[in-house]
């Protein structure tokens, strides 16, 4: 009903970025667009690699409260069935992306017949939405509206949505890199007011003696902490990326760990409020990581849609309050290894002290199908020339396996040090 | 950092309805594009007009307690930063969503000059997310963390965002007619779910010897009727609307109303938890209020920039939540008056018992300036049927006049029925 009539959605001069010869068959219409199937296999893989362990921790090995367990079954079926509706809609909303010109090119793949293909653009908004409304509704099936993790939760919900938001408009507005930065910063807001817990950290037992105290009360030094936290996962995400699947695949990788250390912590813990904690992030975590599986079905090599800044700004906040509210802030830091190692390396160039380029992606070679590293200093590259050329897939995997490993050292770490450290 | 190449924003192709003779001045290019001024001149006669009954009443004529007026003028205070911000920041953003092709024509100057200029649109995108921030920032000032209000203030929050984020998603990728109708039903989830306040209602008087019961109790029906109050409130402005600056108009001219049967509440009432509720109330629509004049200053006739669906449905569901947890639903919807006529008239067409046209606007006469009504069933229409054709400017205004005419009306019943009714 509004005062206003659209321009064509399609314009012509929709070009690809090398026009094909003029003798090629036409490309058929936005309108007629249909997607390759989604790469179901990839999705069952992960899902056992990454649900596996978690389940059998839950179930078997530590035997939670059935209470528990009844409730990671509910939060579970629920993040099933928002599996099987993200499968469906995101076609349904790739080729509303097509027609509103929300599409790219697969420059890792320039050169290529692959490479001329519109790959609909943004897609993390539908799993952004459907992660919403699951969280919303297990909300009723679980928390009294008395209780206080509601206020949290709201909080949460509240500032994930308003990144997806941001996130959103980013994708749609190309809004400049100054701002970007500033986005998280907007979001994070809820979560830093409704942010009750404590505001102190514990002196690791070595440096007791030198600081003189074993329980720094930081205030609002803690809240500055953890604005800094989210506006870093939410761009450290976004900047370790350039890879079909990596943005969705290491996101997947860290639920997973972040799955597995809930558990240990409820079983380990005698505190009830850690334990709480812990329950509210699994609640968190599990339709997250469900959600991303369908996505990464659609997005692992040769990806048939991009998952758009809405999609890594929603995964680093969706990360960075679960890790806030469920109090393990530290541990979360440790299964970003890898983002903050990317991050570094970035620095250089994200800040001009040396000239960074539009992309800093590696060289593709339309020929060996291979990718080289460039100069430019992050881990993409940095992988390349370590260990040599290989293939955008066979990258990604290296690196999602490196994310992995650095899960694991996080553990080891955090168990080995348990006592002696804190 | 994103893999992708992003076609050429503004693509050969773009030209207007009505192509320009050949010999015309090109054109400037979208991205040299300097608006008109916003008219100030309306927001500032809008703002003595729809706040200085509320201020009068505030600190004049019931001296609310010295603790409440400062909290109003802080609040007040935020708000007028958020104005300020939002008469910057909305040329800023009309010019990235006018490269990204999101603009329409004034259909109701199609043969005029000016019936051929870009119009951006989705404008209500700004205001609300500075209102997001307003409200969010308000929050540390006022609620303590552990404050039960907070978990409704978060809820409120995460619903009014849901929807700024679903009407945005709408303005781009044009949502069929369809699922729009169950966008707000999604958004009003996390209201729903927080929602701790009662759920009976009070008989009215005449009716308790028939009834047998003086308060009735609901249950899950109260939260079911709230489910449709949100989804009525955010569909009705939606499709009350096809003028300049009518869209914002009548959201102006209800959250006066508002304000004031806030105030008169407050003063009036002796019950804390009351006035708590009245309170909340008045923190969430005085911003709302006035980030809105910001928005009229642009959309006033002739329009700079259009508002959106993003627009009309973060206003419903403002609005909406704020009658919900304000505790006076039945009073917002007498506000909401010329919406619920508008409905009822538009019903046959909605649901296809008459054809309905994609636009149910009025006949504009080029020559002569003047609106038209047709058959359609609309306000718009029937008030050019029943008054002669004006021009959009004056039908605008009477129709404006008619909502406050309504507030009023709804003010005189409310406080006539007062102790008969209930």
């Amino acid at each position: 009903m509004a005062v206003r009539r659209r321009p064509a959605a399609a314009a012509a001069g929709d070009l690809p970025p090398q026009a094909p010869p003029a003798d090629a068959a036409p490309t058929p219409a936005p309108d007629e667009l249909v997607l390759r199937p989604p790469n179901l296999r990839v999705a069952a893989v992960a899902a056992v690699l990454f649900l596996a362990p978690f389940s059998y921790l839950s179930f078997v090995r530590y035997r939670l409260g059935a209470d528990l367990q009844r409730s990671i079954l509910k939060c579970g079926a629920m993040s099933l069935i928002g599996f099987c509706v993200a499968l469906k809609l995101i076609p349904v909303a790739a080729s509303y992306h097509l027609r509103r010109r929300m599409f790219g090119y697969d420059i890792n793949k320039k050169g290529l017949p692959t490479g001329q293909i519109k790959v609909p653009e943004a897609l993390g908004l539908v799993v952004g939405i459907i992660y919403l409304v699951i969280a919303i509704i297990f909300q009723q099936f679980h928390y009294a509206p008395d209780s206080i993790w509601l206020v949290e939760y709201n909080a949460a919900l509240a500032s994930v949505c308003f990144m997806i938001l941001l996130g959103f408009v980013d994708d749609v507005l190309d809004v400049p890199w100054r701002v970007k930065l500033a986005l998280p910063t907007f979001a994070a807001l809820p979560l830093l007011m409704a942010y009750a817990g404590g505001t102190s950290i514990i002196i690791p037992k070595p440096l007791t003696p030198y600081v003189g105290l074993t329980v720094l009360e930081l205030g609002l030094f803690y809240k500055l902490f953890m604005l800094l936290l989210a506006v870093f996962c939410t761009n450290s995400i976004n900047i370790h990326a350039g890879l079909n699947g990596l943005e969705v695949g290491q996101t997947i990788v860290i639920s997973a760990a972040v799955l597995i250390h809930n558990v240990m912590r409820i079983a380990s813990s005698t505190d009830i409020e850690t334990q709480q904690a812990h329950e509210f992030s699994i609640y968190l975590v599990l339709p997250f990581l469900t959600i991303s599986l369908a996505l990464l079905a659609f997005n692992w090599y040769p990806s048939i849609v991009f998952v758009g800044d809405t999609y890594t700004y929603f995964a680093g906040m969706a990360l960075a309050v679960i890790g806030i509210l469920g109090h393990f802030s530290e541990t979360l830091l440790l299964f970003f290894l890898p983002q903050v190692l990317n991050f570094l390396c970035s620095v250089p160039q994200l800040f001009h002290f040396v000239p960074c380029p539009r992309h800093r992606l590696p060289r593709f070679d339309p020929e060996t199908g291979l990718l080289t590293g460039t100069k430019d200093g992050n881990l993409v590259n940095i992988f390349l020339r370590l260990f040599g050329k290989c293939s955008e897939k066979a990258l990604c995997i290296r690196l999602l396996i490196f994310q992995a490993l650095c899960c694991v050292f996080c553990f080891w770490l955090r168990y080995m040090l348990t006592g002696w450290y804190k």
